[in-house]
């Protein structure tokens, strides 16, 4: 991979995100071995959003790898609050710390930061933009569970503002992946995202239900669907009811289906699934840890 | 000590308790011995609520151990803010860390916590439940102090909402330790707690004041009387002056009276008290860390 | 050095000020070589006021000396919330750390502090008082642009509430410097400042305008004219648009002129500026990792 910073999936070619993933597949087979790959180096978290797993991870796999953290703390308690502009902010980081690791609300920011500084800046999410290590790590549970060839994987929930589905829409193209796409009407993908499939040669079709589409998955991928983007409660229950997984919903699938979620879910899938065999959001979160620690292994290499 | 989780300081035996203490005073004596024990493991800190010397003490004593922490952040900051269950975030955080400690305002969220995960959960307070690093450090200070044998210990202040004294009470049945509760009658120990003590064989005492037990006493732990707990300032007022220790309410008491408190303190204990050889809180507080040094030692090899 | 603790920059002496320089300069120029002098070592963190810069880089500098540090968090998630005093919060902290870094609004309390615990304290801000850690790094700066004998620095901006500037000013006497001061009327030096000043023997000259004295300096340390200080809005943006520096008011600068900035800036010196050869400002935010480091090397040697 030969890359200074990590933006978006999309700049990742299928040759980059084999890399990544290889390498998170060897600290995942043996994880001493990472130990003091980047002792004395220390990675800056710029959270300007709230964020649990993210965060945690990625201060979990600087730690594994055999480097440390040195956090901004949250916004209220940083000088963001004194009118200090990202590009200043991030100038200032740059000489704490070997890498930035950069949450953003507003799209474009960690490419802006990207520019100012000379340490690898990793995009952990920019508002409405993109949040390629969650990419990533979805990349790699799938491929884990599946493979990443001949398969069948239905992305289901809300396709319309859900970040995480486009850009693991868009990353899935570099693979021989059918994508089946599953939504209510009010929630389908947006036009630029079909085009951009389209674009890049993507096998997809939409479905209002999943029943015709879930005997042939593979891979069921969940997402949440928010109750602020309704403006009718009652038809926010009736989508979110038809939309989520049981055991019962289960039953028509292949056996190992590996049904995934990129966290926090809420009702869309029961607590009843987390008891089966295709529960695998749990196991999804978890690989965060080693595709993090192979993507801050090659980019702190790159410097 | 054969425990997976520290979940209540009532699961330790007699022996269990005297492990910890040893294992404490081992590192006690010689902190640099723990240097490398628990190099390259990670303990998450799920802090659910405020909290300044649990929390650090925690971290000091995993990063003593040679270990390090992998911090959650303020419920702010976090996905719990997005509807998160408590079960989701605990399984989610097993997979970036080898122990988790756990602060929550919800009584029994630390067992419940610990039956969703695979790796030691220790019980950091789990609102009015129990908190059992503070009950074992208390021990660890009363037995550096006086032993634990035959001695007298009064516990004055709130024992009727004082979750610290609740633990103390029960784990001091234990030992051969005469208990003299001293407090208002409107914050006496509740019939429940008194009536668990009796079933432990305690010997036990109550007072309304402590002139007269005082002179008897190898150890006083004190409390902090809340001004929420009472409807009217006035008595409050009365009650808080009634029992606040000054170096003239020490006149009486031995000279090698060990003087305790969980702190914070506010009022209940005079500043001048400090300066007193009698005054062991701030020791007691310093014991956090040999303590929990000692329970994640036998935690994190137990796995 | 021979000091327990940091408190502000007027307790040191000149040989004090060049021993920490001296050693700031060898971690800058071998980074590595620090690697692990203070292995096992534990900074206490104790902000109870919001910082980015001040924070971070005391925590890189504790990690690149091959230390760590024990973080109190933020004062919303700490027992402060609970009336403790400060007193009482070192003293336990103490229990923790080998040495505490302080913040706290109120003016005196980092010596307070100091007077309570056995590790050293060092004040990194104490309201109106002193932040003797950005004075070193401040001279550090000067020290590696200009040298500090025989060369003139302006000082331009809020010089009457700018603590910074204060303690700058003071502790630029020990040394061979010309002080140019350069602010509206109603921001000048306070008296006592101009008289503590005159008192050591400093060279000082006041200006309205930074037109006559600029082709004279070497060094420009440029501070923020807060909007809080006006009454008036209309007064305030003339003057900061009279005391803000563009790429045309260097023109008649000298070449070399080093335009310094404690940060954050807002708009006292325009973006332009950062790409001229005379922008020094995120360098000095990054030499104070260097400084700190020399500053607890030195502290902690001393226990």
């Amino acid at each position: 991979m030969r890359h200074d910073h990590l933006l978006t999936a999309k700049q990742l070619s299928r040759a980059d995100i084999e890399t990544v993933l290889d390498r998170a597949a060897t600290f995942d087979d043996d994880p001493a071995a990472a130990g003091e790959r980047h002792a004395d180096e220390l990675l800056a978290l710029c959270f300007f959003e709230p964020s649990t797993r993210t965060k945690m991870s990625f201060e979990t796999a600087a730690k594994r790898l055999g480097g440390d953290v040195v956090d901004m703390g949250s916004v209220e308690s940083s000088s963001v609050k004194k009118g200090e502009s990202l590009a200043d902010t991030v100038r200032v980081v740059e000489g704490y710390a070997d890498g930035i690791v950069l949450r953003h609300p507003k799209q474009g920011a960690a490419k802006m930061a990207s520019e100012h500084v000379d340490v690898p800046v990793v995009n952990a999410g920019d508002g409405a933009g993109h949040h390629p290590s969650q990419t990533l790590l979805d990349l790699y549970t799938i491929r884990e569970h599946a493979g990443l060839d001949d398969i069948s994987i239905g992305i289901m929930g809300d396709l319309k503002y859900g970040r995480t589905v486009h850009s693991l829409a868009h990353a899935l193209t570099n693979f021989d992946v059918h994508q089946h796409f599953v939504s209510p009407e009010s929630l389908r993908l947006p036009r630029s995202v079909r085009y951009d499939l389209h674009e890049a040669g993507a096998q997809v079709q939409e479905h209002d239900s999943l029943d015709a589409v879930l005997p042939n998955l593979d891979v069921l991928y969940v997402t949440r669907i928010q109750r602020e983007r309704f403006p009718d409660e009652d038809e926010y229950e009736a989508v979110a009811g038809e939309y989520s997984i049981t055991p019962e919903t289960l039953e028509d699938a292949k056996d190992d289906l590996a049904v995934m979620h990129p966290l926090p879910r809420v009702d869309e899938i029961s607590a009843a699934v987390d008891e089966t065999d295709n529960a695998t959001y749990f196991e999804q979160a978890h690989n965060g840890v080693p595709v993090r620690m192979a993507l801050l292994d090659l980019l702190l290499d790159d410097d």
